[in-house]
């Protein structure tokens, strides 16, 4: 493949700079201190640093010495969630990477490794830029993660198949709760542009009967009549029904269903419409109730317990955050190139491969559900996209059993 | 102790009936297995059934056979949240109870096993007075569950240990997620009149400027200018703010801000306001919002996934559900009584004994956290608090770690 940006510099010597940016996941860590161990190993490195709230602790000069870590704490680190190096919304200009650059120069790194989503790729991509403009040689690894499995080039980012062991996991519940209580119980679930978290939640079904019966996501316009039928042909069929909406669904014109809610959207630097509290779901609730005669509606949001929740992880994904973590040094060491490094599956069921794929490939773009993962009618998934997600969420997910309900015959 | 309204009927012979009531919990198939399996090695045990959705399933006959499920099938069961024999909100009436003895008669159902919170004890009550005054030889006894914590004559109750880890483990991620990307993250948990799930949060504490830094609980009255100045002051003092709040907050006349939020509120049979949705967290961030300069200020409600959610459990809390389960059969078939099973904590660090206490002492009625818990301030909890819910959170309770952040000196 073209990998035509990446410029072959392996006499480079100086210190290796590791930070991360965007929303918390379960292993993001891992990769931290996946790049930061094996960093420690090569002889051109003079010292890891990390820096403190991503490029905003670059500009600021907060840099924490992980040479001086010990590796028994880092271990423990690692299998924390959220980010350990602390992070940032921030969006680096122009001016901000000359701020950086002047503090990368003075301390002499020559190594970035920055852990992070499509926003923070472009982050990545714009500090390369730079770099190769300022004629400094540098070399700048984007590590990918995201709970919403967005990225482009990438089958799966680390972070993903954690975060849906977590939907998974809360949707057993429901379904078990919407059963015992019978009634309607919606899930709102993380995803901006791409519903591949909200479609895990459809993992969770073991019994014919049970849900998510419906699944909205992004990727297809969201229709309120035609939600209101789904909710009611499932009630008749199930007499409990739990469904799972992504936050960012949208009407037929891509408008988001959410801000047509709230008066004034909040936005952060990246321009990305802030989607939190309990807005949407509540909204939904009230949809239903209004046209429905089922007197048990209820929608819970997730919110950010689905990225940062300490103890549910999927042992693969935490595995592939370290290495995705290791290979960047690997590239940065072995070949000084930059780029971003993406997984592969070479075999659906399963194996993986990590290859460095140029920023511009990545960086501010978004990945979108594959058509083959979604049902015709837009409102579930399709058996491809079990196989896909089946393998992400690794060993031990807590499963659950009902009774075998031998009924009593009734007496006369 | 006096147990005046309890009988001796140890000739007593006859089917058992495991029935569960109100909202499930991780543990409370725990109490259901244990109550099955040790009925089933007492000879004067005719059959074990099992109703279908609670006294609703009494009245409908539709009762199934757990003499029938093999003991390797109930262990699964066991081991999953929510309640199996399925739920039910139903509150007897005279002649709902009238219903129920005709089916009971029938089936020659001689020992009722009631699983469920204070309503559930409540319709125990009934049922067992109902026999009473039918002259029917009828052991009923309840057997505490609830994630509320708020049943009197219990130190706990099981299914509270295990939502408090799960609240714990929420609290971690928050308050990694709001140091990460400083901010103010409220946390609203459930508790209808009880605060001791939403104290637990406190216990997600490690480091001395984590949070919840604030806990509010029904016990005290929730003042919004208070809840301003004390967030301001902790965002001032540590720059990142976890707020614990209970759903059942009420002003300083005892009534629910939440019920001041909506128009109409909805009501269970048992006429408790129903707390549900994103309303509560919505507004208290609007409440900060509005007086506050902190971009960051964000509401995650809980929901129901704290009280179903598969694979968080304490393994203290699912040893004494079961425990309590077959307690109850031995007070049912060595003494022959009717009453509440009670836990009692003889030792505070850490033994627990169980107690048959009268319906009449539990049934329809609330324990609140003792003064004792609950700063003066009215805001957080005490060491009294942490040692009395440390040991109900089992073993392996997940601990986040930190970097030690060893900050490299800014160069000139």
């Amino acid at each position: 493949m073209a990998i035509g940006i990446l410029r072959r510099m392996t006499s480079l010597k100086g210190k290796v700079l590791i930070a991360q940016g965007g929303g918390p996941t379960a292993v993001i860590n891992q990769s931290m201190v996946g790049a930061a161990l094996e960093a420690r190993r090569f002889s051109q490195v003079e010292a890891v640093y990390g820096a403190l709230h991503g490029v905003n602790g670059v500009i600021h000069e907060n840099f924490v010495d992980l040479s001086r870590e010990t590796s028994d704490h880092l271990e423990r680190v690692a299998a924390t969630p959220s980010s350990a190096l602390l992070s940032t919304r921030d969006k680096p200009d122009a001016e901000y990477c000359a701020r950086m650059f002047r503090v990368i120069k003075k301390h002499n790194i020559r190594f970035f490794f920055y852990i992070g989503g499509n926003d923070s790729s472009d982050t990545v991509r714009i500090v390369n830029e730079e770099a190769v403009k300022e004629g400094y040689d540098f070399c700048a690894i984007h590590i990918p993660k995201t709970v919403d499995n967005d990225l482009m080039e990438n089958d799966h980012c680390p972070g993903f198949g954690s975060a849906a062991k977590f939907v998974i996991q809360a949707f057993t519940g429901l379904n078990l709760d919407a059963r015992a209580l019978p009634g309607v119980l919606i899930g709102i679930v993380m995803g901006r542009h791409a519903g591949f978290l909200t479609a895990s939640a459809s993992l969770a079904r073991k019994y014919s009967d049970e849900g998510p019966q419906l699944v909205y996501v992004p990727e297809r316009p969201f229709i309120p009549e035609k939600f209101i039928a789904d909710v009611d042909a499932a009630y008749r069929q199930h007499g409990h029904v739990t469904v799972a909406v992504s936050e960012g669904i949208v009407d037929e014109k891509g408008v988001l269903i959410q801000t047509k809610l709230s008066e004034s959207s909040e936005r952060d630097p990246h321009g990305n419409v802030l989607l939190v509290g309990g807005a949407l779901g509540d909204m939904l609730v009230a949809t239903l109730k209004a046209k429905l005669k089922i007197k048990r509606i209820r929608a819970d949001t997730f919110g950010f317990i689905q990225r940062s929740f300490i103890g549910v992880v999927s042992d693969r994904d935490a595995s592939e955050a370290r290495e995705a973590g290791e290979k960047a040094v690997h590239f940065a060491m072995h070949e000084g190139k930059s780029g971003s490094v993406a997984i592969r599956r070479p075999v659906l069921n399963y194996s993986v491969d990590y290859e460095l794929v140029p920023l511009t490939s990545v960086a501010g773009k978004t990945r979108h559900m594959d058509d083959c993962y979604l049902n015709a009618e837009g409102n579930g998934v399709t058996e491809a996209f079990y196989d896909y997600c089946r393998p992400l969420l690794g060993s031990n997910l807590p499963e659950a059993h009902r009774l075998r309900e031998m009924m009593i015959p009734k007496l006369k």
